[in-house]
């Protein structure tokens, strides 16, 4: 009888040219594809013969338990199938691939992890912002907004303007986010950003005042990442307005062109 | 004349699988290619047409110059040619891509970026470490260690064990980061890991306590990932020994599996 195998694919930030070979592959071979909501249909068709099973929250109706999701994986892949289990940007950054492999290492199931690219680093850099820069910053942090718990702890414990602060899930509660900073000590005048819908059609570039941040109107309810740090001011010489999407008949998107 | 374009391209964390789609794309249109010095000569060949260019430090020979690099890329840019700066992991994430992108801005030549798989979180990943994972590490800090003046700031601003902690390129420094560490308050007893030659045949994985990180013989002069937080003792469970390089004849590599 034929291994079953689940890959834990990391989709990337959202275009389709950003998921890697590997995912590609697994996902051409694929006989089932668990989906998070916000897989685009252009990655679900690399994966033409896989039955494909969304998992994820979608317009208001609850996204599958995790324990259903885990259970689905690990009788498939029992059977023989070949499983991707596809995540938003990378498997192990702030989704929850680490209880899927703890459950998947429990069951004596075959799998694998297939890192992407997570919008942590490519949401920003799609709009001219490097992460760090020579000068500017030598770190970054990355936090859940999510939830007051899973963010104040690190928001707390970190001297203001000593990394680059990207901040994922978190527009919902930026209000709060922009208040305990300022009262951690950040200037009012940290340049600060919120890049929403980064590598698809619709990603739009706000940029301005960390002051500023918890007024700017939610965009269209894209997935959008904040960033803060001097860093943010490099997109206007590097891209800003300039960076933008331009499909090109029968070959690649441009992801971030300035002419 | 046909319009010259620099695509500033991550190649990941090492393996050939891990580079992405548009990634693989621009290299086999590219005519030039200026390479780092980690860059896999399987990843090289995915550009069979293009003049490949090494620019990073190679068995003890010097680096080609930053302002060199630039003005190689803007000159074949302007004479129409496609060029790719080939950089390890993601170009924008401690390389020196956000000096390259002003320098091509400042000299109106048409650029893009193309995210890459970062090692910051592909390393850990592969080794069965989510740098992430509910009840354990909502945040992630990642440091360049190459010199004092790039991680001390960031690792004394930072309060003990709120965040998973990162640190790339600080291998040959980490007598100086764990004694800075353990001063600032982190636990020895910390659990504590270097992912070296992550996504490659020859990765290893050392595990173990923050205290002892500093003894750990380093490996072949491999690039190496530290990561220190309580999410490396995941590593255990969902991998470590388990995870492992395996090549399949004729198809992709399985990253991580366990079987």
């Amino acid at each position: 009888m034929k291994t079953g195998l689940v890959s834990l694919v990391g989709a990337g930030p959202g275009d389709c040219g950003l998921i890697t070979l590997a995912g590609a592959r697994r996902l051409a071979e694929a006989e089932l594809v668990l989906y998070d909501a916000l897989v685009a249909e252009e990655i679900l068709s690399l994966a033409p013969n896989a039955l494909r099973v969304p998992v994820g929250k979608r317009a208001g109706r609850p996204s599958a338990s995790q324990a259903s999701i885990e259970r689905l994986m690990i009788r498939a892949a029992r059977r023989g199938r070949r499983v991707v289990r596809l995540k938003g940007g990378d498997p192990f950054v702030l989704g929850r691939g680490g209880e899927e492999a703890l459950a998947l290492a429990g069951a004596g199931v075959p799998f694998e992890v297939v890192p992407g690219v997570s919008s942590a680093v490519a949401a920003p850099g799609l709009a001219g912002i490097p992460l760090t820069h020579r000068g500017l910053s030598s770190a970054f942090v990355v936090v859940s907004g999510h939830s007051e718990e899973s963010c104040r702890p690190v928001l707390e414990g970190l001297a203001p303007s000593t990394a680059t602060l990207v901040v994922l899930m978190g527009l919902g509660r930026r209000k709060e986010i922009v208040s305990l900073l300022l009262r951690r000590g950040w200037k009012p005048a940290t340049p600060a950003a919120i890049c929403a819908g980064a590598s698809t059609p619709e990603s739009t570039l706000w940029t301005g005042r960390l002051d500023e941040l918890a007024d700017v109107p939610q965009s269209h309810g894209l997935p959008g990442t904040i960033v803060i740090g001097e860093v943010v001011e490099l997109s206007a010489e590097i891209g800003s307005q300039g960076l933008r999407h331009r499909p090109e008949a029968g070959q690649a998107r441009i992801y971030a062109t300035r002419t």
